[in-house]
Parts: structure tokens; sequence; C-alpha cells
């Protein structure tokens, strides 16, 4: 285990089988040399289902959207384990992290909703989890979802898929 | 003719001419190795006339929705013929496609219209199309539009602009 | 002062310190090999205060939310002045914007809006400015803001962090 699993561990964070993609596009892509990684949009899927569903606030409080958002995050994560062989000690930076928040018209609380996926993505990598950002609301999303987040990553060292 | 020229043959696509923006900015950009092709968001533009308008699925079917991401995709295809010079067996990876659905509030099937577009790019490529994805949902599109869709794709070989 | 810092003040537009992000973020990231630069979602604050909110056209008219889209530009360059260590001239090349408006449900007009950020690239980097573009509507933006801004850029000479 490296450092970045023994933080997940203190956090208490046991990373899910990677989501299946729910439709015909793939986890991540890798550039050709291998140093970025791009994961596809994440829902909050928890042991198989979604942990919220409808905009917020009214039909899913600001709370319990950042904990759904904090899970979209949790699931990038499990893809980021995948495209690193295991290894996530091997990302260098979250490059930049896009986060959809399903919500009611005029609705403006979006960054506090996405920092449950920026919280913890200082938390588990420190430095190399400082990212770009574009957090922003939609009337409708895949499955009536809460939140979808999307993410790129650099690698340290090039991985061959 | 290469083997992607063939298989769109096989497929009875014939690329248009790539649109022009609608706006002030580039159909696409590369970096400055030459290695990552950024492709604008395209709108189903077909013949000169857009494929479909208004949101799905009210205005809109699922299906026709789904004709119009296909749509879009043939398009970007169409930028990427000329960000390859032609040769669209350049293209290593299709790292990354963003696809913005024109929803009713609360319509969940952005998946299922956005395969429109993902399926048409593993016919074409095979696995240089497998690629991650964000297809959400939107109050409103440029010209009204169903689908926008924008895509990342990286090169085998450099290209010089 | 180099080429675009004299650009910049031919066209009178003086720099402010780059906004600080509103929540668990930062400002911009580089890749590893410090070629590329995202930088996160700008809003159109200007002198600490949003210059509209609300959606365009009905609470914000269109010349005005194309000046929003202009200040986020204003706010992302002086993102990107930090990022070159306050050298622009060290862009090469700006790869992609992505644009959220602020949107009346069915407004069409979001690349004229988009068009206040893009012309103003195209003034400052000249080839340089020309750019890959996603301009979308959004029910909801964060601090109810009319737009917010994204870029993706590349540099002439890698920077060290």
């Amino acid at each position: 285990m490296g450092p970045v699993d023994n933080t997940l561990e203190r956090l208490g964070i046991t990373l899910p089988a990677a989501p299946k993609p729910v439709a015909a596009y793939v986890p991540f892509t890798q550039s050709h040399g291998g140093h970025l990684i791009y994961v596809s949009g994440q829902l909050p899927f928890k042991d198989g289902k979604l942990l919220t569903t409808g905009p917020a606030p009214s039909a899913v409080t600001i709370e319990l959207a950042t904990e759904a958002a904090r899970q979209c995050c949790i699931n990038a994560l499990a893809v980021l384990r995948d495209a690193t062989n295991g290894d996530l000690d091997q990302i260098a930076q979250i490059l930049r992290i896009g986060v959809f928040v399903l919500s009611d018209t005029g609705f403006d609380g979006q960054p506090k909703i996405a920092n449950g996926a920026s919280e913890l993505l200082a938390a588990v990598f420190g430095n190399a989890g400082k990212h770009a950002r574009a957090a922003v609301g939609a009337n409708a999303l895949p499955l009536n979802a809460t939140v979808e987040l999307e993410l790129v990553a650099e690698l340290r060292t090039p991985q061959k898929s």
C-alpha cells in the first residue's frame, strides 16, 4: 500500500469497483504517451444505486448534493486506480474536474456542492490533488442523477494500456 | 483511401465539408507539438440545415435526437479530416467527447442519445474510437440545436499546421 | 513590456489581480511538463462585484451578457499572466474555451455572447488566440452569474510551478 492508499484507509474510504459506463464508451482513455488520463463523467453510484436523484435544492438538500459530488469523486478515484494499474501514487496532478449539478432554475450554490469532490481530492492527494475546476448547473442529467463529475489527470510515469 | 475511409464508405457515410464556425473561433486547434486536436462544438448541420431543433423528448423524439448526435459526430469527423490533412488513419485515439443534449427539465435519457455519436466513433475507428465521455442536459443551446458535441483526439504523428 | 502587454494597453485593458477561486480549488493547473495550462471557470467579476447576474435575455440583455463574457475572459487572462510568471507572450495557443451562458429556456444566442470572449482573445493574441470553443446554455450558474468561462492554453516554454 502506497501513501495514497494509506490516506484512503485513514479517511475510511474503500474504493468500489469502477462503475461500468452506462453506454457505448469507456471509463477512461489515456493519451498515446500515457501521460494524460481522461475519466468519463461519473454519477453518484454507491452499492449499485444512485445516492441521490433530482435537482438541488428542491428535491435534494445542498448537504446531500455535496455528498453526491463526493461519491462521484470516489467513483472517479476507482477509475483512476484502474488507469494506474492499482497505484494511485502515480497521479502527478489532477488537472481539471468538471462538475455538473442538477439544479433548480436560478440555483446558485454549485461551488459549495462541487466542494464535496474538491475537498476529497485535496485530502487524498495533497498538492497533487489541487485542480482547476468548472462547476455549472444543468436542468437535466443522465438517470436524473444530482451530480455528474468528469476529470483529467496527469501521471508521473506513462502507463501502458 | 486508408482503412478509416474504407469503413466510412462501407457505412455509407460521405463526410461533408467541415462546417464553418458560427462565430469568432476556429474549427479546431492543435497543441504545439501537434499531438492533441481540440474540435469545437459541432451542431447537427446536414446539407446546410439543422437536422433537429428543440428539446428532447417534447419537441424531438429520442430516436431523432440520437440521429442528431450522430450528425454532430459526422461533422466532427469532417473537422478531423481537415486536421489530419485528409488522413483519418492518423487518429490514434478519440480521447474525450462532450455531448450537450437540449433537454426538457428532468429528462434523463442523455446517454442513449449520446450513443448516436459514441457508436459511430466505435464503428469508424475501432479501438481508436473508444473514448471517455461526458453527456449532460442543457436548457438552451446555440441556434436551438438539439445536440452539441465537442471532441479531443490524439494523433499518431504530429501534424504541422 | 512584451507585445501582448502592448496590445492590452492599446485596447485600454488593465488586467486585475487574478480572482480568487470561490471554493476549494486553484486558479490554474499545469501539466507535469508545463506545456498545458488549465484555467478554472471564471465569472464576470469586475472590481470585486459581478458585472451581471441572471439569465439572458430576460434579466440581462445580449449586449450586457456579451460584456460579461468579455469580463470573464479578462479574468482568465489575469490567471494566465500568473501562470506565465507575468509574460503573456509565452502563450503559444489558446487551445479551447468553454463558455456557459445562463440562459432562459430555449434562448439560442450563446454564440454571439461567447464572442465577447472570442473576439478579445483574437485581438490580444492574434493567431495564438484562435481557439476551439464550446458555447452552451445553462439554467443555473454559480452566484447566479450570467457567464462562466474556462480555458486550456499551451505555452511556448514549459514553466516551472
